[in-house]
């Protein structure tokens, strides 16, 4: 249940990191781009991303923005990439911090956990509170899903809210961690972990390490790693005394690897150089 | 620029109401689904629900999370919603509640308020801070259109989150009102209105009222009139002395006035009653 084969795949790939798949038009390589339909474009690169690593790497999180700015064909090419992700055996985390009022939550969650669905996870935006985020969750225990809950993101004005002192030195995203492990604390996964994940970024890597301690049975989704200035040893934080209940993600450092070295034509051996170099680069930080 | 095409039509219609557009599949009259696609019935019903009142009322809200409900087909009926609500001259509030870090902003800022969009404004969700906010603002500056941002929603729950004490008994939104405010200090409308309105609701009396004070130049998008409990005299409270600077929305009220005259054939005739009664009711309250 929840994390479980999220956890599983972790294990046995030996890998707790995800493929971030935000696709611009722009980032794909100009050869698979020509004469095709933006649908097409961008679903035969995530097609080629995906080959390129899905014996190395658990999970794939497309980011929602991303389909939904090239409209109708960007949508189509999010639906195909996660039916091919899923069928090649990968978890899929949609990236889609949605969040509304409880009726609404109700919708979104019908919309993207319902039986069936071949997406096994999304993310949620907390700060409607309880009735924005049960319907997320009574959809998660019908189906076999889970969600993970932006606690600490991993942006510079995140501080601007999130970190407000609301009395004794204790920041807001402390709270809504609080909230967070209450909400997931009745639906425990045999691995362990609950129902409710969070989001928690690389870049504050102190937040990471006080929030491991305080939350021992919420997976962590930690944004923001290497493009973003979250390094191995930072995220490493995120991960509790088995090595286990976090998955890092990267988007461009995996997806445009072959700009580094201008080769566009070889983009699937750059990305699954990257995967390996990101998994390697993570996994000697982590407790094994 | 920014909220003044939505002042002028709500001065023009004498009618600060806005037609919620949340369709379930089950609200749309059996004589409208008969035979038809998922996109059809729902785009029928909304094409009838705007015919019967495009001349008394001046703008819609779609509810993105209805449509994502139905996948392709919903998301179609919803584009041509809005490409028929807005060919009505009616002014078009996409309530998609997003919000995520700068580059995604971004993504989500172009995918619905870039050039030639029949969307004038979205509802967003500040949860990320200023940079997760000002994309939004950008596309708003550079194409005329407007965000309203989630200050204190409408739901029991928003408590838990947005009323938090940060200190000598000033609640979390009070913050949040403050940022939004800051957000759009530098791009104020001829009609006075900053770029960035706020959504607070009409369950929440109070704090309409000491956030209307605390926001003189903030646009209020309010939800929480009628099915949630808001009455006129609460909703009055979000309106300025010139009884100008906010609007209230009604979705199920106004879609599924033929329910309870047991009338679904009429759908059209109950819904125009429903929304002359909303618009009488608000105005004996509000300062003209």
């Amino acid at each position: 249940m929840y994390f479980e084969s999220l956890s599983e795949a972790i294990t046995s790939k030996g890998n707790p990191s995800v493929l971030g798949l935000d696709p611009k038009l722009e980032y794909v390589p100009p050869f698979l781009r020509e004469g095709k339909s933006v649908s097409d474009a961008l679903y035969d690169f995530n097609r080629g991303l995906i080959d390129s690593c899905a014996d190395l790497i658990p999970a794939i999180k497309p980011q929602s923005a991303y389909y939904e700015m090239y409209g109708a064909e960007g949508l189509d090419a999010l639906r195909r990439t996660i039916e091919y992700a899923s069928r090649a055996g990968m978890y899929v985390i949609l990236d889609a911090k949605r969040g509304d009022i409880g009726t609404t939550a109700e919708a979104y969650a019908k919309a993207y956990l319902c039986p069936g669905s071949d997406i096994d996870c999304i993310t949620i935006n907390p700060y409607l509170g309880s009735d924005g985020v049960k319907p997320f969750i009574n959809e998660c225990i019908a189906n076999d899903k889970a969600v993970f809950s932006l606690i600490k993101t991993s942006n510079k004005s995140s501080a601007e809210l999130q970190d407000i002192d609301i009395g004794a030195g204790k920041p807001f995203y402390r709270h809504v961690a609080e909230l967070t492990v209450q909400w997931g604390a009745d639906y425990i996964g045999t691995d362990g972990y609950s129902v409710i994940g969070g989001v928690v970024g690389a870049t504050h890597p102190y937040q990471l390490a006080e929030l491991r301690k305080l939350m021992p049975q919420t997976f962590f989704l930690i944004p923001g790693y290497g493009a973003q200035g979250g390094l191995a040893q930072d995220v490493a934080l995120g991960f509790d005394s088995k090595g286990g209940g976090a998955i890092v993600n990267s988007s461009r450092g995996l997806m445009c690897a072959y700009q580094k070295q201008n080769d566009p034509e070889n983009y699937k051996t750059h990305t699954r150089n990257a995967v390996i170099a990101m998994r390697d680069d993570i996994m000697q930080y982590v407790r094994k």
